[in-house]
């Protein structure tokens, strides 16, 4: 039994918006056992029918998202009707609930809601709840098609309570997938490789019995395991914590946000940031994770010499001397920040993010990093990091981010 | 002619890499008149194949993406050369010059790093600033396969450099069509639609002459018209923006963030933030537009009361009689910080996150926004807004982050 995704949507081959859908699927079916075998994505229009035409030859089940909405490019509900030969039927209690919809958000509805209500016949419509599509489950063949709207607030509801539940039941009986995630900072993929690679064939299980994958990123590599056998991906994951140690910062999903906020909650340790070229990254990061507020008491962007000087208490000579973008005003920033904010920890970030600014001795992408925490003697101590990071505004800030929070992950596992 | 893109990757049907390729094809490629007629995403593995066939049997043009690395589950290059009877071949020259891209970056290279200088006969290489594996190109029988790396910094400079030059002598003749995208802040999209398609129906061009779509995002919708003929396409946009007045915030993949900055700096204004649960995330939008340290001066994540008292001046009082999450302290943290700042500008987020803390009168999903400025005899003017945004951790700090810049950009269009 195979599952595959249809995306219909010009805006996602416009680029103009990001296809989050496979991910969220991916995770939603992994305890089902029940992986993504493909996807495919079409614009807007008749190309959608080919696309599911193509995915109902070779798949028991296909998602389709987007196409369900009340304005004239919204083709999908009158192709799959016609593709299914169920003509599309007026359904007035259908209506009234998308009226209901409306009334309670205090919204006028337009006069195109009223093509919402209509449904090919004989399919399942399955409630929206968060907006005024309704999705729709066809059955044909023994084959099946869930129509799901495209805003990942509507789609996630719709899919968690009323489609994941006719899954169970159409996948019962089929061996759940086990895949274990390990995130890793600071070494390359092939590095990665090289260490687990070799050790975990010979000491767990052979090519046929478990499956190994890698993605990289800037700064970061994903180790994935999938088998069908639980104890195989527990013993491969153990394993690669041994080899490669404190490089391994998450499980599956996990954040290097989440455990610098894990680890300091389990610590009763707070946190102070004191950011310029990062400009509130690593603030807006840690109080992502619910509950951070435990931790993260204040934060600062720092983004003029006057704003260092005056809330950070970084002295006017040290700016002189040294200028912004060096570890003396990294240092006294993080010392400022630890200083008065009483926190137990500041993280200060000072560099180049570009495009600007750069020179020969600093080039864009140079970063001075400051960590300042408590000693036993509840003196403050205080770290500076060098770096040199990608030159590009954005990757810039995404790796210092990443470096800050990582330090602060390693600081935390130490006993200060 | 028509482009489609394989995409393969385990990681991106496993739910841990979004798949950036289709946005950043699309841009690119929209000079040239050639949108990516569809997608196909593939895990790591023998799918790949039946997607590229697939792809080639409708299309001239298959840009596929990953499987080029070292690691073992990196197979596009061995599965190309098969289906195109293509062995591969040693080439010492190239191996060279991946070991120079190494030692440039001081790594020692893996024993991996080998298998990147095999090649497919007759293939053309593509070479790789930014990372090891190199690209290839290869031809039969009229149709183009380009193999590009997935990293997304090592494929973007290798398509820009030694991809497009290509596309452009084999898409030459083809008449470029003209893609514009309005973006509008806090109109629904089926409203938008009644708004804007009767209009531009009965005054610009029809069905065949103009094709209209629509996107929305929570809050935002985004209106696209697409043509050959480029006088239509801007006759619509015009009437839209005359249509939608302030709602229309940017063209194109503008956002609320550089309209801000844009402004700010054409104006010569000056902002500084106080952010509680937005928790940093307005700054760092701010931020991430190049130019932005000449408006943002500084900002404050004032997470705790203790430091909304301590940097921001909200008096204690109004803690305790109104509580953090009011109109009170959006106003004293708004006055707060355009007081200590000094700048012309200051907005102030306050309100509650989740997923803890809502209560019945005061749910998950409130937010009290403040907005101090100086008026022309440069006293201090304050205002504040209360809105019931997205009860999801997550979205609220988005909306209420494009809530914060809508207001900014509004404030900047007064003639404050």
């Amino acid at each position: 039994m195979q599952l595959e995704v249809v995306n219909t949507g010009s805006e996602l081959l416009l680029g103009q918006t990001l296809n989050t859908h496979l991910g969220y699927f991916a995770e939603q079916l992994q305890p089902l056992g029940v992986p993504v075998t493909r996807a495919q994505i079409v614009p807007d229009g008749p190309l959608i029918e080919a696309a599911i035409r193509a995915a109902l030859a070779r798949s028991e089940v296909v998602l389709v998202t987007g196409g369900l909405g009340p304005t004239s490019d919204d083709v999908t509900r009158d192709l799959v009707a016609k593709m299914l030969d169920a003509p599309l039927e007026f359904q007035p209690e259908l209506l009234d609930k998308i009226y209901a919809y409306f009334a309670r958000r205090k919204i006028v509805p337009s006069d195109l809601t009223r093509a919402q209500a209509f449904v090919p016949r004989g399919a399942t419509v399955l409630p929206n709840n968060h907006g005024s599509a309704p999705g729709l489950w066809l059955q044909r063949d023994g084959r099946h098609v869930f129509c799901l709207p495209g805003p990942p607030r509507e789609l996630r509801p719709m899919f968690e309570n009323h489609t994941l539940p006719v899954l169970k039941k159409i996948f019962a009986g089929t061996p759940p997938l086990t895949v274990q995630v390990l995130r890793v900072y600071g070494i390359g993929e092939s590095s990665v490789q090289e260490r687990v690679e070799p050790a975990v064939r010979a000491q767990v299980a052979d090519r046929a019995g478990l499956d190994i994958g890698y993605c990289a990123r800037p700064g970061e590599v994903d180790v994935r395991f999938v088998a069908a056998d639980r104890d195989l991906v527990n013993r491969a994951a153990a394993l690669t914590r041994e080899l490669l140690g404190d490089a391994v910062y998450a499980d599956g999903d996990g954040t290097l946000e989440q455990a610098v906020i894990g680890s300091a909650v389990a610590r009763g340790k707070t946190i102070a940031t004191a950011e310029s070229c990062t400009g509130g990254l690593v603030a807006h990061l840690l109080t992502n994770v619910p509950g951070a507020s435990a931790v993260l008491q204040r934060g600062w962007v720092a983004y003029s010499n006057q704003a260092k000087m005056d809330e950070l208490n970084v002295s006017g000579e040290t700016l002189q001397q040294h200028g912004a973008v060096s570890a003396e005003c990294a240092r006294e920033m993080a010392l400022g920040a630890l200083t008065v904010s009483g926190c137990d920890l500041a993280i200060a970030l000072t560099g180049l993010a570009g495009p600007g600014g750069g020179t020969a001795e600093q080039p864009v992408g140079t970063l001075f990093a400051g960590l300042a925490w408590r000693g036993a003697d509840s003196h403050p101590r205080v770290e500076t990091q060098h770096r040199l990071l990608l030159p590009n505004r954005a990757d810039f800030k995404h790796t210092a981010a990443q470096f800050a929070l990582n330090w602060l992950r390693l600081k935390l596992v130490e006993k200060i």
